[in-house]
This record gives C-alpha cells, structure tokens and sequence, in this order.
C-alpha cells in the first residue's frame, strides 16, 4: 500500500469522496476488530453498496492502491484513514449556547473519539452560566473574545436559537475563530476564509418524515 | 398563495429542495417573529445564498407562487411549510443504544419542537436497562419486538456502536419497524419497503477538519 508518497491535494478532493471515507473507515475497523487482514474493493462494494470502482477511484485520492487479487491491508488502511480524516489528532473547540442541543454535544463522547475536544461552552443565559456539564466549564458569551485570545482555539460549534446563528457566528469571526460548525438550521453568512460546516439533523428529520409519507402514498395508491 | 390544491406528490420532490425547505422555513420564522407580513424571493434569496428563480421553483413543488412585487406571505408559508415538513406532527419513536450519542439525542428537547417524539430507549448494558433519561425508561433490546407489536411505533433512532449497527437494524426490519434514523457511520442495509436515513455528524466533523487543512496549506501556499 503506497502512502504519503505523493502530496496530497486536499481542496482537489470532491465532497462526496470525503463523505464516503468515514463509511469505509467504520467497515475497515469493524474487520480490524475481527483480525482480517485483507479486504478486496469489491468486498467493500457489496458490504456499503457503493461501486467498486468508485471505492478504488475515492482511495486513489489518498494515494492509495490495492494490490491484485489480494486488495487492501485493513490495518494499515485503517490507520491511513483515520489519520487523513483528522480523527487521530485532538482539535479543540468551544461549544456556543449550552442548551438543550449543545448540553447533549457537551455529554456526546464520540465527539472526543473522532477528535473533536470541547474545551468550554458560552452561553447568555445567567441560570447555567457557571455550571459545569461533563466537565466543561459554561462562561457567559461576553467572554468569549478575551478567552478565544488567551486560548487560540479555533474552532467554534453553534448551537443556539436560529434567530441568533448569525449575529453569534459574526462575534465569533471577529473573535479570530477559523471554523463554525453550524448546528443550526438558519444558513449563517462567514467571510470566505472562514471554514463552515453546516449539520441540520432536523433537515434529515424531514427528509426521514417525506420518504415515509411518500412510502404511505405510494401503498395506497398500488393497493 | 395557493396551497393543497392539487396533489403533491413527495416521491418526485428531489432531495437538494426537501434540504433547502427547513432553512426557508428557518428564515421565515425569524421573520414571522419580527411581525414582517410579506418576503420576496430576492428577499430570501440574498439572505440564505441561494438563486431566488431556485427558491420559486423549490416553492413550486408544494404548489406555492409568490405574488408580483408583493411575494410571499410570511405567516402562511411558515404554517404551509412546517406542515409538509412533518414538524407540526408528532411521530412516535423508538431510541436504540443509549449510550453517549443516544442519551444526548434523549435529551435533546430539540427534536420533540420538530415533531420527533422518543418514547422509549432499548439497550443491552444491564448497568443502564431499567433507568430513566429525560422522562424516558430504557428497556433491554430483548424486549422490543413484543413492547413494537403492544405500541405499533414506527420509528427507530440507531444510535448504537457500528459493528452491531446492521444486527440491529436487521431486529428492527423482523418487528415492523418502518423507517429507521441511522446515526452511526455504518451503511446498513434494508429492504426497499423500510425507510433509512443516515447521519453522521461524524462525517460532517471530517469534512469540516479537511477544510481547515485545505484552508492552511492554501495560506502556506500562497505566502
């Protein structure tokens, strides 16, 4: 298995690739679990009902290749892909509004499995600011500029009310702070060298609620 | 505005528009909570970065014209959209695995707002079977088929470790469960009668990481 060899360009890399390698990294560890050593893309393929030559096309990106007839070590693979996808280092964030979403964030250790270290939470609300969840500190959110200085840490998690993602989302890019992750459903505005991740597992929710409509519709009318 | 007179079909609503419809949905609250009467697309459209003739077409599929020069009303399309969400429902479900990811989404008050209802949580750890979390008892796994047949809930929320992801889903398909929120990075697999929807916020947090490094070698690049 050839890697790290070639640099690699990570902007060049599409975004459904990147979408898929975590898929291939939970099958990878679950034969590593196993103790199986190899695995042939087509195995992958059959197993997460993607094409195989897509799996071989999104692994070429890493420069990585299978060998004939015997495919990927699933060790080795395991390791490249957790280190690529930035699992393996620690990334620490703050977590901004400590509510109902953001206390379940605080208390969700795959968080920290996947690399992502919340370091502290903001929040307005005087009732919880000064309490502690899963030994997170919550500070008030007016804090949060001095704090982001003495701390550079530079990855932010939104999970306030919607009606207020962009003005927090501005204090935070004044703050210094590179990256949003974005829990919220309202679309926030960032200047372009800032990095945004937008997660609405409410927009899922729908789309969960519109296949099961479709489904029930669907039966009616072949019934 | 007209609405609900002709028949939508959901089957033919393409993916990208169900996701653009809860962001709409997002903007328009915030403008209903502000008492502002009516929205152009233009309006929208600057505000969430997206073509405005995207935004009419999108709109479109719930058979929902704007009016010229005085565009939509924000009050009704809020109430229209939240109903072909499914927000304004409530869906009674299942929780698997309430583990760390699963105990936060129990807690995660957000959910009920969008209609998602959590009945009950099955796990397989006797250290958690038989406790409480936000209301909600934690049962052994064992028992869901019999507890699926006495409810008739059709939903289930797995949240469990990936290696047992597709066991799992392969118990909720046998007891009548007809769609299934799939939260580990685990593709697992159903038969096409049973609805799936993944998310990973993990895949998420890898998209975001790579940005960020994309991000700094482009800086690295260009100094």
């Amino acid at each position: 298995m050839n890697y790290g060899e070639r640099h690699i360009d990570r902007a060049m890399i599409p975004e459904p690739t990147l979408r898929r390698l975590p898929w291939y990294l939970a099958y990878l560890k679950m034969l590593d679990l196993k103790h199986e050593e190899h695995v042939s893309s087509t195995q992958i393929a059959k197993r997460l009902n993607v094409d195989a030559s897509q799996i071989a096309k999104d692994l070429s990106f890493l420069n990585i290749k299978g060998k004939t007839r015997i495919g990927y070590e699933v060790h080795p693979l395991t390791k490249v892909l957790t280190e690529f996808l930035g699992f393996k280092y620690r990334h620490n964030a703050y977590l901004i509004g400590a509510g109902s979403l953001g206390s379940a964030l605080m208390r969700d250790l795959g968080l920290m499995q996947f690399g992502l270290n919340i370091v502290a939470a903001f929040d307005i609300d005087p009732e919880i600011i000064g309490s502690v969840v899963s030994d997170i500190p919550i500070y008030d959110f007016a804090e949060l500029p001095s704090r982001q200085r003495s701390s550079g840490v530079a990855i932010a998690i939104v999970a306030v009310p919607f009606s207020s993602a962009q003005e927090v989302a501005d204090v935070l890019v004044d703050s210094n702070i590179k990256a949003i992750w974005n829990f919220t459903p309202f679309r926030i505005k960032v200047p372009r060298n800032v990095v945004l991740q937008n997660t609405s597992i409410y927009s899922d929710l729908a789309l969960m609620y519109n296949s099961i409509e479709a489904n029930v519709n669907n039966k009616n009318i072949t019934k």
